[in-house]
C-alpha cells in the first residue's frame, strides 16, 4: 500500500565485484530484488535509486516527502560527511532507516562516525546481504505499527 | 532447531516504565515473547536472561559457547564502557546481534561509542519495540544463509 | 550597475516547508524577490542559483569571475565541509558574503564550522528572512565604498 | 521609536588608529556616528557605550532590559572568553546582534570560537567600516518585522 | 563569632528575574537573608558582596584573609575561567565553599569545567534556592569541627 | 515521613583506614550513624547499602522508585565510569544526591568527569566527614520545600 | 601499451589563473599535454577528465576498472573528504597514484590530511608544474616494473 | 612465608580456549600451577581468585590486607576501565604487580590504557604463559628485598 | 631618558605574603624599588601600575601608546585568558616584556598556556625575585640596541 | 652539473633485508646507483650519505648550502620527529625532495605526520624501489625548470 | 649459550647518582652485574652497552640481527619518541624485552607514551633494581620455550 | 668564581647566516664573546659548546655535574621534543636557564611546547641578541643571590 524508497549512494553499484570478502558477492539488482521481495510481501511498492551524486540523493529524499511511506539509505561513503545528505532526511517525516551492508565499528576509524544516523528512525548494520531484506522488514514493522 | 541467547542489560528490566518517550511502554516480557514468537516461527528456540550485573552477562555469553547458535544482546548502558562484554563477546563464534531499542545516535553524545559494536556480527537500533523482534529477524537470517 | 550572484546550497529549495520555526514560513522564492528588490533599488542586478550538488555551486562561483562584482552564498549544509567550494571562494577576487539564515552558533556543535568562512569578505546569520535582504545590502556597501 | 543600545568592548577606542590594515582608518566616532544616523531614519535611537571592563559591559545589557528594544554589541577580545557577558546577553530577551569589523575566520585560530555567537539572534561580521551600519539596519530590520 | 564573607558573582543580581525556570524566583536579597539567618543561628556574621566586576570579588577574596574564617562564593559565570579567582581563593586559607544555584553538569558542556574547584575546601551545586542555606550550613560544620 | 536511601559504593567500606589523610578517620557506620542522626532530626528514616557491585547499587536505586523519597549516592569510583548506575538515577524520580567526602577537583584529572552529576538533583562534594551530614541536610531541604 | 586515465578535481580547470604564486601560470591543457607527452614517450596513451563534481570522477574512476593500468588523480579539495572518491579508488587495482602541483603540507593545516592517501600506490607533490610529468613518469615506472 | 594473592579477571577463565593465538594454549589452571611452583619455591604460599565480577575482585584486593604480603592482577579487560579496582589497588599496601599475557601496547588502541598501572609497583606485559611465573619471580624479588 | 611602564596583575599585591616558596618573601613594594633601580641605573624612569581589574591594565597599556618606549608586564592569573590584554599590547609598539616569577612550565598545567607571550618582544620567567631586576635589563638591552 | 646531496636516514642501510613486504628487496647501494644513473643522465652529480645519527644528517644538510643544487632526503623515522633535521633543511635554500620508499599513509597512524614536509619543495611517496630514481627525476625538472 | 644483548639509553649511566628516590641508589655497573649473573645461571652470555646517542642504540640493535638470541632495552627518555629505535627493534626478530626501572604509569604524563612498545614481546617496568634480573630472567623463559 | 656552561643545540652554528629576520645577524662566535664578557665582569668564567647531536648535549650536563654552577641552554630544535636532554637537565642541579633567540610564541605552533622549560630554573626568550648576555646576567643573579 506504501511507497518505499530505496538509496544506494556512491560505489554501492559495484556491489559484488569490488571487496567481495567486505561486502559479499551478490549484484546491487540482486539484493534490491530481495528487498523488493519483502516488500511486497507486505503489500508495499519499492523504488530504487542508486547515484554517485550526493545532490541526486538529496533531491530523491526531497521527492519523497509527501509521497513516500518510508526511505531507506545506504549512503555508502557519504555516511561519513554529507551533512546535506543528512539535512535532506532531517526534512522527511517519514520513516527512515539508515542501511550498511558491512559492519562499520569493525573497519577504519573514519567509518565509526555517521552523520546520519542522529536524524534517521534506526540502523541496521553489518548483516552483509540479509541487511537489504532486513531494513525493509524493519519499515514493514514500523508502518505496521505491529 | 537453533537455540539463540537473547541477553537484557543493566535496566532493561525497566523497559514499559523507565522514560516511555524514549524506550516505549510495553515490558521486557512482552517484548521477549515476541521475539520468541519469532525465532519459533524459524524454528528456534529462545532462551532469555536478564542481569543488571556484568560479571553475570559475561558468563552468560561465556556459556553460550558451543551450545547456542546465536546471541542477541541489548547491553543497555555497558554498551559503552563494558570491555569485559566485549571480550566475552569476541571469544563467542557465532551469529551475534548488537541491539538498542533507541537510537544512540540521536541522544547523549557518549551514547555514541559502543565497545561492543566491533566485535558482534551487526546491529538493530532505534526500532523501538520493534527492535526485538527484528534483530531475531537478523539471526534467523544469517542462521539459514538465506 | 553591478551584476550580483546570489547562490542557496542544498534543501533550501525547501524554505518555508522544512522546519520553520528553525528556517521561517517564505519560501526561496519570495526571500529571493526581496533580495532582488534590495540589489535593484541599489542599481544593481541580482542572478540567482539554486542547486543541491556541489559542483553546480562550484561553477557558478568560477562563472562569477571577471563578470560579477559580488557573490552572496548561503552554502547549506556544504557550508560544514565543502572544501571545494572554498576553494573556488578563494579563486573569486570580488565582494563575498556567507549567509545563514539561522545561526548556526545556536544549534547542532557541527554546524559551528564553517569551512567557508576565512574566504568571504564577510557573514551576515541569524537573522532568518532578513538575512536575504541584508546580505545584499553588505554587498551594496561594500560596493559603494560608503 | 525604540532604544538601541550600541556596545563596544576593550580596545575599540583604539579604532582608527590600531592596526589600520585589519580594522580601518576610521574612529570608533565616526562609526558610531554612522550607526546612529542609521538608526535615526529608521525612527530609533541609539546610545552608545564603550569600555573596556567586562563588568561594565554587564552592567549595560543588565540595564537594557525592559528599556531597549535591542543591544548590538562588538565585544572585541571578550568575544572569546566572557562567559560573564555571554550570561547577560541570555538574560536579556530582546534582539541582540554580535558584530565584528573584521572576519574573525580570517584571522587567529583563537579568534574563531565565540562565547557569546550562541546567545545572540545573529552575527554581522567582516565588513570592516561598514559593519556598524549593517548591524543597525539588521536591528531594524528585526524590529519592523518587515 | 566568625565572619563568613558570601560572595556572589556576574549576573546574579538578577536572580529571580533571569530564566526563572534554571534559577528559582526567589531575589538575590532573599537568599542572603536565608543565609545570613543559617549563619545566625551558628553564631556566626554573614556579609555579602555581589559585583560583575572579577577585580572587585578578586580584592574581596583578599580582603577576607586574615579577617574572616570562611569564604562562600557563586562565581557565575566566572567558575568556568577566572584564574584570577582562582589565585586569590589559592591564597586564602580559611574554609572557602564553591556554590552554585542549578547543576552546571545538567547544563551546556562549557559549564562543566570550573577552574575554582580545584582551590576551594568544597562544593554544593544543584539544590536552588536552597543551596544558599545549605552552603552556610557546610560553613558552619567545618568551622564547628563537628 | 519519608525515607532515605543512602549508598555507598565500592571501597567506601574501608572509611577510616584507606588514606584517612584524603578520606578522615572515621568509620562507615560512624558517618552513617550521623547522618540517619540528621534524617530523624527531619523526621525521615534512612536506609543504607552499601555494596562493591555495579549492579548492586543499581538494584538498590531501582527498588527505591515509588518506596523512597530521596536516593544519596556516594559511588566511589563508579563515579567516574557507571553508566549503568547513571541510567538506574535517570530513571528515579524522587530527590537524588551525588556525595563525595573528598574534593574530586583537587585530585588526580580522571576524577573530574563524573557520569552521575547530569542526572542527580545536585552535588555535595569535599567537606569530608560532614559531608555525610550535609547531603542529608540538602535532601530535607528539598523535600521540605522550605 | 596501457591506457592511464587522469583526472583532474575542483577547481582545477582554473589552473593557470587561480592564485599563480601558488599554482603556477601554466593551463591545465598545457599541463595535461605534457604529462601525455611523457605517457606517449613510455608507449602510453592518457585520457584526461576535469569535473567539479564529486559524482563524475567517482564514475571515471569505476569505469577505468579493467580498461586501464593506472589511475592519476588530482582530486583538488576533495582530497581532503571525498571519501566517496577513496572508495572508488580503493575498489581500483590498478596502479594509481594522487598529485598535487603545490605542497599541502606547507600550506593551511586542513590541506594536511588527505583521505585519498592510504589508497593509492603512491603520491607525488609539491613540483608545481613538472608534477603533471613526474606522476606520469611514476606510472611508467610502476608498469614497466623497471 | 608469605601469602600471595593471584588474582584472574574477566574472561580469563578462558585461557586457552579463547583466541589461542593471542593467548596461548594452555589453561588457566595450567598457569596458575606453574606460579604456584615458582612461589614456592621461594617459601611462599599463592592463593588464586578468577571472577568476571568486578566487584569480586575489588573484595578480595581488600581481603587481602593485611593478609597478604602481595597481590598479582592480571585485571583482563577491567585493566582498561575499572576505577574502583584500581582504587582498592592503591588502599593495599603490599607489593602489587600488574600482569598481561599478551602484550597490550601491540594491540588496539583502547587496550593501551590502563587504569591500574598507576597504583601498582610493577608492570609484567607479554610475554605469554611465562607472565604467570614471571609476576610472581618479581613479587618473590621485591619481597626478599635482594 | 625612557619611560617604562610596569604593569602587576591580579593577586599580585600578595607577593611576600601568599605561597611565599613559590612566589618568594619580598613585597611588589621590594621588587618594584628594585626594578626602578636597574632602570635609573640605566638612565630610565620607571611608573608602576598594579591592578586586579583587567580594564586597568588595559587601559595602562593604551596610554602608554606614545608616551612610554617599553612595558614589562607580570599579568598574573590574565597570562591564560586575557586577549584584551593582549589585544592591547599586540597595538602598542614599544618594547614590551612579559614577566613571571615562577616557572609557569614547572606548575599546574594551565598555567603552560600564555594568550600574552605571541605579541611580546621577549620572556623573562622562573627567576623569583630576581626577574623584576632582569626584566629591566632586558628592556634596556632592547632600547640600547647593544 | 650540478651536485644533488642524496641523504639517507635511520635504518635504511637495511634496505633488503628489512621487512621486504614493506620495503622492497633491492639494497640501499642498488637504489643509489640506479638514482645516481638518472642523475648523471641529466649532467649531475649525486653525493650518497646514510646514517642513524640525527646530528650527522643535520650536518650534511648545512653542508650543503651553497655547495649543492639539491638535497634529496630519505629521513626514515626521523621524518616523524626531527624537529633539527627540518630546521636545517629550512635554512637550506636549494631543490629538497622528501622521499619515502613506502607509503606512510597507508601505515600505522604516526606515520602519517611529517615535520620535514613543511620545509621542503615536494614530496615523492610511495612507490618503492622506484622512488630513487623518481626523486632525482623530480630534481632534474626543478633545476631544469623545464 | 645464547648471546643476550643489554642496551641502557640517555642517562642511565647516572644510575645511582640522579633522582635516588625514583631510580635507586647501585650503579648501572652493579645492575648489569647482577642481570649478567641471571644470564649466566642460564647459560647464556650477556654484552651490554650504555649511549646516550639514539644512532648508536640503533646500530647496536641492527648488529644483533642475526647474531644475538635476544635484546633488553632500557631506552631510557628514548622510549617516548625514537621512532627510530623503535624501527630498528622491528627489523630485529629475536626476543625483545622494554625495561624501565621505575613505573612509568606512576610519573609525568608524557612518560606514559612508550613508541617502542608495540614492537617489543614484552615490558618488565617498576621492579626498580630488580628490573635488570628480571628482564634476562624473562628472556631466558622465551628462549627456553619453557 | 663559578663556571658556567653554555650550550647551543642543532643548527645554532648557523646564527648569522640562517633566517637573520629571524635569528639576527651576528654569529655565533659573537654571541658567545658577549655572553662571556657578561660572565666575566661577574666574575665568573663561561665555557661554550655547540653540537648537533643530542647526545654531546646531555654528555656536556652530564659533565657539567659538580663542576659547573650553572648551565645556559639554548636547545634549538630539540627543545620541542628531547626528553632526554630534559633528563639530563632535570639531574643537574645548579642554576639552569634555557635560552631562546627568537620568541617561540610567535613563531609556528609546535615551537610553543618546550620538553625542557618544566625543569629548568628559568626562561629567557625573544631578546634575539640580547638573549646570550640577558641569560647569563639571570645566572649571575642567582649565583649572587642578589
Amino acid at each position: 500500500m506504501a511507497t518505499i524508497l530505496f538509496l544506494s549512494g556512491p560505489n554501492l553499484n559495484l556491489l559484488g565485484e569490488r571487496e567481495p570478502e567486505v561486502y559479499g558477492t551478490r549484484t546491487l539488482d540482486d539484493l534490491v530484488a530481495a528487498a523488493r521481495e519483502v516488500a511486497e510481501a507486505h503489500g508495499h511498492t519499492l523504488e530504487h535509486v542508486q547515484s554517485n551524486h550526493e545532490g541526486d540523493l538529496v533531491e530523491a529524499v526531497q521527492g519523497a516527502r509527501g509521497r513516500c511511506a518510508a526511505v531507506v539509505v545506504n549512503p555508502g561513503a557519504l555516511t561519513h560527511y554529507s551533512f546535506a545528505l543528512a539535512d535532506a532526511l532531517a526534512a522527511y517525516d517519514g520513516v527512515k532507516v539508515e542501511l550498511h551492508v558491512s559492519n562499520p565499528s569493525a573497519r577504519e576509524s573514519w567509518r565509526r562516525t555517521s552523520v546520519v544516523a542522529p536524524v534517521v528512525t534506526g540502523t541496521v548494520a553489518g548483516f552483509g546481504e540479509h541487511g537489504y531484506r532486513l531494513a525493509v522488514e524493519a519499515v514493514a514493522a514500523c508502518l505496521s505499527g505491529r
